[in-house]
This record gives structure tokens, sequence and C-alpha cells, in this order.
């Protein structure tokens, strides 16, 4: 088979070998895992990692290591990715400073030792792979995407070896067998994971691990008797050892201190050339630890010995590089400040903006900051001059010519921010109690307007109630209740705001993610505790229904005249209620005792991001904050039992009942007995003063 | 002079009065006018604005009482606009509904009858524009500026006034005398400003005020010696008694019950005519507060009784609709809840921003919507990709191609908020104690930056700090201090923020608006006070001078990782400090001692816009706000007497020593005497701590 080429050395020599530095390369995704890995996984830790490299069956001019995103698998013997194994360190500071000012030489020295110490212990190897060890240093930039880093092979400098050639395997007879042998396992099976492989004169070639059972390896290459073994490996850079040897054949050299090999070379079996050879050091027992002179740093691409960098902005899309620096904030709080943070719950909740005004575009700006990516926003006016420079998505442009849609203008914006978001916008006015319509085409609207915000509500896991009037946070309050989805509530005065959460209750006709609900019983004297079911809708504390509060407002009253510090406030701390809690569930809100000991130094019990409290109250003005908590009032115009349960029958009916005031809200909620029940009472009270007013006098 | 037309009546006739109903011509001005007025003026006071209307020397069909600017002047003697002169009221409601729903009727009976009383004092009247009077109804939609209006011009409709035609004036001989006089008065000299005049057999025409000294006017109007006086009057609807006479004339006419009249007509000279009437009541003694029926509401367009709406929004440009409506929002704050709130000294003030991250962004746009429109942004960096999701001036296309520079792409976006607004962006790296510079090139660039931002610093009246690192804000500060500035500085934690105001001398180097010392004295019980002059600087309470803190930063601390309501909370109170302090220059602020009765209830002292603190420290988590306030340190390395006498000496040379590490702030501020003091005295201290622990033993 004239085709195998096979030449032999002619002349049998020896003398002092010569080894060729090994060359590393470093595939692209082998960061991007990497950085997925250090901010997600390794975070602050120092301590290293574990991973992989490959030497690929090529022509190359030495050996070369490759390490790509499976060199992180634990295993060698993943077999999708073709090449011999070997093991390697990722040695990853977390400062730019730390990988600069790190000792490399007492490094290499360590890490060095270290690895010979574990090659010493022969019991522990049982993949040739664990023979070859290299290391790579790193620092990554993942804020812009740059990874600085410098592989090491190291190997001891002042460790002399000298070689014999061997012609056994050259010989006529035995050289058509071993060539065909090499082909076999090489060429036409797939090509082998480890880096070495054993040819026993009887058994042909079999990989090291096949071996070490079969044929007592270590005791064979402890002692002198080796005669039937070859350690085989490929050597790209060539085959006859007048050639240097490839570098990574230094490391079980050292530890076997006389070898018989076999360097194979050639990318194909019509290249395949090879060679035997006897490996020794002259001088006998080597103790590792007492080596000072360490050599393995690899040269950059002019030959110096100095790190280099991979920045892997250029090859990634814009997209995704946004989408990796975006999640790249937030993930860096679950390095130190909250590991337990889930990330991956404020990311997928759904929000449903009702109103893109002051607060909508606040609202939406901070979900947004918070990685939350689905979002509607829906509100049926247009952009006015006097808006964009309150209304943070808008712009001048927006408010010419009558002003562009709100809803659909905000989600437009809002994808200029974050292309990758889902953002719908939706123009549409909520029916209002005290907003009747008209027969006919009125009504026929309101079914249409009905059907398509109940959708909604379904669809989504979050309402924020981000609208200018009392009425128009009355049909949302409601179906955000029936519907058991968490309302999130933000009304603004002129130095004060309101932030809270609705109670609610996920059964029944809860459509969205279902969320678990809190079970820590235990909390601190001093407080009482309201589970999140039985929180308060923002009607709770009313005993009026909501009608039409526009109707009489004058100017300043209509325009919301706010200091511009309220509704940034506001609409933060209710993005950030919400994330704080979707991290707990439902969780229950506490109350201070009012009467309990003012010296108590108890604090109120908290989440993962703080306090969960049913409400905030805040002034700019005195620059107070006020933490309440209510319980659900069970004759409330817009969440009790007798309203939702009068929705659950009439549905679009009672609604358009109540928008067109036929239906009186006080009336289905109690709220009217209740009421002339306490002016009764009131008036009973009155009179006993009144009486006791009198005796005091007589 | 046969130019002169002049036709006479040609048979004497007598019969019922008809009359023309007026018609009025609302100039825009006159709403640009009064949308100002009740913007800055009248605010929510409804009690009706006296106006003027003019009458002009027009060819019309009927009379028109022209409305424009200038009829809100008080004096009818305007000479800069010709025309004749009339009396109206300006009714503008609140709201709208209140404009649709007052009673018309009755307004037109009361406003009516308010104006007889008026009209029979005729010792009131010295110009005869107080004879005629209309009232304007109105409401004033200054967000969409619309004006809804409807005029009135009463007039009794029970009334029948009869005529005789009066031919004394056409007599050939007294013919030609009358026309010249007439050509003479109303044509050739400037129009007379009064509507009605007087002709006098004697003195020819005059103004009815002139006469009124002159020739006793009110007896002769009261009796019958009506001889000697024509009452004249311009009526652009014709001049014979057939046609219908002018609705203006009703009113003197109801005045004098009989009336000579002299009705002129034709637009120039050439067109004039002119005739005589005698104008009276047949019944006598008319009682004005008996009269039920009113009539004078003026028709719309299609002839119905109807209120009409001027919508300037398209007249006006973009441009100054938008700062109209920008203005509003501010403007209507002092209608009702803060009416001596100086919004001038907060638009005229100059903001220089050192950032244009999340700070320097949300900053920006909270500045703006209190109306600040002259800003200054100084920034080095580029727009990331992880930036526009959190920096709310930027959009994903920004960050491309290695991103636009912050400082250019910031102050282009507020421009595309409000394209009025004076926006600089700079692109300068601030120098930074502990980031050494090399010689040559790097120290000249330094001196060119130096150059620039002392001269941002001068040119503006407050700096904020809004960078990401301690050591960039150590210069601003000094030079804040140096020129005398007010310096607001923000910072952020994970769930924390910390807002200052530094405490500042407006004396000697200050270039900007020199603000008014505070010297309110008195202050409650439990408080300390701390004059504005006298509060610390962020570097105050420190006692290690600024060095470089990015250098073994892991990349959770490089990256500001905090959550987003942080800085939203930070920079929207960062501005709301500066606003409420320029209420009253250089404020003092307050804080609590410590040992004072914990149930004193006694509020800290506070300003037209709350209190004034010296920093605000909030926390998410808990939230809760702390407010302090500290006193200038003597040893500060910032703001220290010694420290900014040492820049008044070496200027430039100190800052590059202190940049380069050559001369240490700790010294020259004094610092490290007091600290190698401090660790003395601590030492004493552990050691006698030491003893008496021992002695507690034994």
């Amino acid at each position: 088979m004239q085709k195998y080429q096979i030449r032999m050395s002619d002349t049998s020599t020896s003398g002092l070998l010569k080894f060729l530095p090994l060359r590393s390369f470093i595939h692209n995704d082998f960061w991007h895992k990497y950085a997925e890995i250090k901010i997600d996984i390794d975070r602050l830790d120092e301590s290293g990692r574990s991973i992989v490299g490959t030497i690929a069956l090529k022509k190359e001019k030495s050996t070369m290591i490759e390490v790509a995103c499976s060199s992180f698998n634990t295993h060698y013997t993943d077999g999708s990715v073709p090449g011999f194994r070997c093991k390697g360190t990722l040695l990853n500071y977390n400062t730019m400073e730390s990988f600069k000012q790190c000792d490399k030489k007492e490094l290499l020295r360590t890490q060095a030792i270290r690895f010979y110490h574990d090659l010493m212990k022969l019991e522990t190897i049982t993949n040739s792979a664990d023979l070859i060890h290299f290391f790579l240093l790193s620092f990554a930039d993942l804020k812009c995407y740059k990874f600085y880093h410098w592989f090491a092979f190291p190997a001891p400098t002042e460790l002399i070896y000298q070689y014999d050639d061997d012609q056994t395997l050259s010989a006529p007879d035995a050289a058509e067998r071993m060539r065909l042998c090499i082909v076999q396992f090489l060429y036409q099976k797939r090509t082998p994971n480890e880096p070495f492989f054993i040819y026993h004169v009887n058994d042909g070639l079999k990989l090291l691990s096949e071996c070490i059972n079969h044929h007592n390896i270590e005791a064979n290459f402890r002692t002198e008797n080796i005669a039937e073994f070859y350690f085989c490996f490929y050597d790209p850079s060539g085959h006859s050892a007048e050639m240097p040897l490839s570098w990574h054949v230094r490391h079980p050299a050292l530890a076997a201190q006389r070898i018989k090999c076999l360097r194979i070379t050639g990318a194909t079996s019509n290249e395949l050339q090879y060679s035997g050879m006897t490996i020794y050091l002259p001088s006998n027992g080597t103790d590792v630890n007492n080596l000072v002179n360490w050599a393995g740093w690899e040269v950059d691409e002019k030959g110096k010995y100095l790190p280099r960098v991979s920045s892997l902005a250029q090859s990634m899309s814009p997209e995704s590089l946004a989408e990796s620096a975006i999640n790249l904030n937030l993930k860096l709080m679950k390095w130190r400040l909250i590991p337990s943070l889930n990330l991956d719950t404020i990311n997928k909740t759904k929000c449903l903006l009702l109103g893109a005004g002051t607060l909508g575009c606040n609202v939406a700006r901070s979900l947004m900051a918070w990685g939350v990516t689905h979002m509607t926003i829906v509100d049926c006016g247009r952009v006015s001059l006097s808006n964009p420079v309150r209304q943070s998505l808008y712009r001048y442009e927006d408010a010419l010519q009558g002003g562009k849609p709100k809803a659909t203008t905000a989600s437009e914006r809002l994808r200029e921010i974050n292309p990758a978001a889902k953002i719908t916008g939706v123009s549409m006015k909520i029916p209002m109690p005290g907003h009747p319509v008209s027969q006919g085409d009125g009504v026929a609207e309101i079914r249409d307007i009905l059907r398509k915000l109940t959708g909604l509500i379904q669809e989504h896991d979050v309402i924020y109630l981000l609208t200018d009037s009392r009425e128009s946070r009355w049909l949302p309050t409601m179906l955000g209740a029936f519907y058991g989805k968490l309302v999130i509530n933000a009304a603004l005065g002129f130095d004060s705001y309101l932030v809270m959460r609705h109670g609610y209750k996920t059964s029944g006709n809860s459509g969205g993610v279902k969320m678990e609900t809190e079970t820590i019983a235990t909390y601190p004297a001093g407080f009482r505790r309201i589970s999140g079911s039985d929180l308060g809708c923002y009607f709770c504390n009313d005993i009026v229904a909501p009608g039409n509060s526009m109707k009489d407002r004058t100017l300043d009253q209509q325009c919301t005249v706010t200091r511009p510090a309220v509704s940034n406030m506001a609409s933060a701390l209710a993005v950030e209620l919400m994330v704080s809690l979707i991290q707990h569930g439902n969780a229950p809100a506490y109350y201070r005792i009012p009467k309990s000991d003012p010296l108590c130094q108890e604090q109120e019990p908290d989440g993962l991001l703080g306090i969960i409290p049913h409400s905030i109250r805040g002034n700019i003005g005195t620059l107070q904050t006020m933490i309440t908590a209510t319980e659900r009032y069970a004759n409330c115009v817009a969440c009790s039992a007798s309203i939702l349960n009068r929705y659950a029958c009439d549905k679009d009916e009672f609604i358009i009942n109540i928008i067109n005031g036929t239906e009186s809200l006080e009336t289905v909620a109690g709220l009217n007995k209740i009421m002339s029940s306490m002016f009764d009472e009131q008036d009973v009270k009155v009179s006993l003063d009144f009486e006791s007013d009198c005796s005091d006098d007589s």
C-alpha cells in the first residue's frame, strides 16, 4: 500500500532533547462562556476554575492547545469535540490591578509544583489528560467585553533530558504492522480524547486509561522495566529526535524519569510519520520542590513575554452586547450584595401600565432598568407641549401637530432604549364612574374597551395604576382584585405622593404567574401583621364612590401641579415595591402598633430588598415618609366581595350601569347602610356630647 | 368742494326705532395677553376684569367692537390705538363647568342693571366710553390655548324708543358748516377715542368730556333743555333713521330718555353722511330695576345663541406654545399653593452639571421640569450599551460604534425636549488626585482643562457634582468653595444615597448671581443652626484625602451597582434642594440637638418649599431618610482656608502637584498633624482603658 509513506530515521542517534514551546488558541466562545460563568456562578470567587484544553490532530508548527466554550466541561471524554485533551486552570483576577501586579514568576512556580505533586501520585491519574497542565491567567472586563489573559505551560528549565533513538519499531517487519495500527487508532476511528496512549508489543495501541489496570503501568513507569511499553503521542512539530519535541511531553517525562516514546506526526494518515525514542533524565531522584527556575509563559504576537487581550465587542451583535450589558448591571448585584436575588422572576414579570404621563414614563424606565422587558402601556391622550419636560419618554417633536398618541409613542421610545424589549402601546380610554356614555355607539365602544382591558389584565402579572384621576383607578382596581393580580398604585400631590400595593388573592380567576405565598409566621412584638391577601386597596379608606372629579377643577387642579421630584420618587418607589415584593410572593405588610413602647428598637420585618410596605406616603417638603398598612374594607366600593360577586354575575352590564350612574357603587358595596347608621350614631354621639357639656356647666 | 357728497333725508319722518345688534371681533393678542394676566396676576380670581373695547372708523355692516391686547390697558385715552372706546368687563370662569352652567339670563340682567345704575350716576362718567358697556364671558383652557367665550351687549328689550327726524342740521346753510366741522373733527385729526361727542350750535364738535364742565351737560340731559346739544356718534350701519340704529346708542339713550342725535356714517371723509334725529322713550320714568327682559348675547357664525371658541394653538409657533405650556405648569403653582414662589430666579439659574450618567441625566431632566433653561453638562465618557436603560437621556443607537460622547449627546437630547433651552455639552475629564499625568503633554492638557473648568465654574451659579468617584469631586468642590458657588452633591450606594449642599461664602471670588443671605434669626429650641456659609462640604467629614479609588475595584464595585430608584430619588432631591434654597438665598441648616427632649414636637424651620437641609441620606431598603447638618471642618482637604489660600497663591501649580502626588492634601490642610496627635491620644486612651479594666478585675 504505497500511499502510506513511512520514513524512518536512517541512523541511530542520541543527544540532548530540545523542546518547542506550546502555543494557545482561544476561541471567542471560550470568553463568552466564561463571561456567563463569572457573572452568574464564580462572581467574586478567585480560587481558580478547572478547564480542559484540546490539541487537535492538525498540521501546525508546534503543538497548539485550544480552549473553547466546551473547555468548561468537567469531563475530558466529551466525544463531541475532537482532539486530545489536557488539563488546565483558569485563574481569573477580579481587578485589573491584581492581574497586573501578581508575581508571575512565583505564580508559575507554585502552579507547577502543585501540578507535579499531583503527577507524582500517579494513582490520581485516570486519564492521560491529567499528565499535561497549563494555566490561564486573566482579567475579564465584562463592561467592555475585553479579556486580558496570559497562558502558561510550566516546565522546569534546570532539568536536562537526554534521548536515544529507538529503531525497534522502524525495523521493516514491525514498521508495517505499526503503521496499520496507528492508522486504525488515530485516523480511521474517531480521534481519541487522550493525549497519550500506550503501544504494547503484544496488545498494540491502547488508551492509557485502559492500560492502567491491565498492565500495572505505574510499576512499569517507576522501574526500569519499560521495554514492553511505548508512550505514544501526537506531535505536529515533527517526529524525529533532532526536531525539538513538543513541550507537553516534558510533564509525563518528568514523572517517569525514563520513558520509551513513539512520536507521531501527520494530520492525516497520508502524512503519517513516526519514530521511537527513549527519553531520560541523566540525574536521578529529582525533587520538584527544589527546582527554582521554571519557564512556560507564552509569548505574544511580537514574541514578547506579555499578556494579550481578546476584545469580543467587535465580533458581537450590538443587540446581544446590549442585552449582556443590561443584565451585567443587574447580575453584579448578586456578586456581593444580594446573592439570592431572583432576577429571572423580575425579567419575566409582565407589567401593564395604565397611564403614560409623568408616572407612566418614569415607571416604564425604572422597570426597564430592573430588566423587565414585557410591558404594555395604556393611555388615551396625546403628547402636549408641556409634557416633554416632565414626561420622560417624549420629545418636543412628539407634541407638534396636535401631538402623537402617548401610548404608542411611549412604547416606541422604550424600544429605542432597549430594542429587545417587548413593549406594546394601546390607545384606550379607561371607562370611569361619573363619566356616562351614550346608549348605542357609546355602550358598544365601552363593551369593546372592556373586552380589551380585561384581556390585558389577565395577560399581565402586575397592573400599575398611573392615571391622573381617582375615578380612572376604580375599574382596574376592581378587575385587578377580581383576576387576582398584583396592583401597584401611585398618586401625586403637589409635594407628596402615595405608593401602594393592593391586597390580592391568587385563587380563582388569576391567569398569570402564580406567586408563592410567604409563610414566615414570626415577627417582632410591637408590630401588627396583615397578610398579603388581606391588604386594602386604594378605595378601602373611602366611604364615597368615585365620580367625575375633573368636572369642577380649576386649571391648577387639572394640570397635576406638582413638584417634579414627586413623580420621580413615586414612580421609582412603585417599581422597587414590585421588585421587592415579587422576590417573596404575596408578602404580608406590618405596621407598628400605635400604643407599643416608643423606645422599642425592634425593626419592621424585611425581605431581600428591604421592608415591603403596604403603602408609602412621602412628602418632599418635610422629607418625611410614612409607612402604613391597612386591611381590606368589607364594604369597599372596588375590592369588596359584594362588588366582585356582582361583577362575576353581571360583568359588563354592571360596569356600564356604574359608569352611567344607573346603579350606585355605595349601594352595591353596602356602604349606604353603613353610612346612614354612622350618621345615626354620630347624631347620638353629638347629642350625648352636648348633654355632658350642659351637665358640666350646671 | 364737490368731493364732499352729503346727502340729506328728503322728508321729515318719525317712528319706532330699530337697533342693529353689535358684533365683536377678538384679536388673537387679546387672548395671549389675557393668558399672561390669568396665569400671573388673576390666577383664581373670578371677580371680573375691566377691559376696553374699540369701535373703529371702518366700513362695516354693523358696529363692531374689537378687543385686543391693549384692551387690558386701564385708560380709554390711549392714543396709540385708533378708534372709539367702550367699557367692558371680562368675566372669566375658572372651570369649563362653571362657564357652561352659569345662568346666562340672570347674568345678563345683573350685569346690565349694575351698568345702568352706574349710568344714572352721571357724575361718575368722565369719558363717554363709560356710556357703553359690554361684557365678555370666558373660560380659558390654558393647557390647550383654547378660549371659550361669549360677548354680550345688554339692553332692555321692553323699552320702545321712538324717533323724530331732525332736519335742522341738514338745512343748506348749516349743512356745509356741519360737514366741515365733522371732517375736521373725525377725519383730518386723529380719530377721538370717545364714542360720543357733542355738537353745540355755538362751539361746534367737542368731546363729551370737554363739555361736561363747560355746559353742565348733566343738567341738560336730565331736563328737556336739549336744544343746543347734539349727541354725535359714528354708526357704520347707516345714517338715516329708517336704517336700524347701532345697538350701542341704546345705553346713553336710556340714560337721557330724550336725546338729540347726530348719526354719522362713512369710513372716510369722502363717504361721510350724517343725519340728525331725536330719540325718546314715550313712557316716562323707567326704573331699570323693574326691567325683566334683557337682550344682548351675540350670535355665533351660524346665527345661533351659542358661545364661540378661539383656538390659538394653530396660529402660534410651536416654540412659543411649548414655552407657554412649560411655564404654565410652573406658574400654576403660584395660583393657590405658593403665591410667592420666585420662578424667575429658578429660570435664570445657570447650572453646571459635572457628570452625565444616571445622576446627570436625571438632574438635567428635573432642572428642565423646574424651568431651568441654561445648563452646561461635562462628561468625558461615551455612551455604553448598558447606559440607556438607566441614563435617561440616551438611546440604544447612541451606544453603537463605540458610543457617542455623553456630554454632547445629553445636551442634544435635552434640546430635543425643549428646543428653547440653552444647553452646552463639554467633553472633558476632570483632573483627580491620585490620577497622575505625564510631564509635558499631560500637564499641558491639564492646564487647558483647568482653564476651561474654572471658566465654567465662574460662569455658572450652581455646580452639581454627579460623577461616580470620590476623587473626581475634589477639584470642583475646591473651586466651588473658592469662587463662592453653590455646590450640590449627589452620591449613590446600592440602596442608599446622599444629597447635600456645600457651604459657601459669596464674598470675594464669586462672579455669578449674588444670592441674598437669609436673616431670620429665631428658630425653635431643640435645634442647632448652622449658617449657609459655615456648612461643611463632601470632604469635611473625612480625614483621608481622595486618591485613586478605581484602582482596586472589582467589577461590581466599579459599575455603580445600585437599585434604579436610588439615582432617581437622589437626583430629584438634589434639584429640589437647589430650587428650595435659591428661594431664600444661602439659607442656614438646622439639626435637632441630640439630647433635646425626644417628645418635643417642634418642627425644623422651613422655607417656601419646605425644609432646606444641609444633607439628606436616604435608604430605599428601610425607607428612612436622615437629615443632618455639619459645620465646615477647619482642616478639610477641599474647602478649608489653608487649601483655598494655597490655591489662591499657586493656582494650577497647586492642583498639578496634588494630582501628581508631589504634594499631599493632608499636609496642606494640616490634617497630618491632627491625625498623628489623634493617634497619640488614642494610644494613651487605649492604655488607660486597659488599666481600668485591670482594676475592675482585681
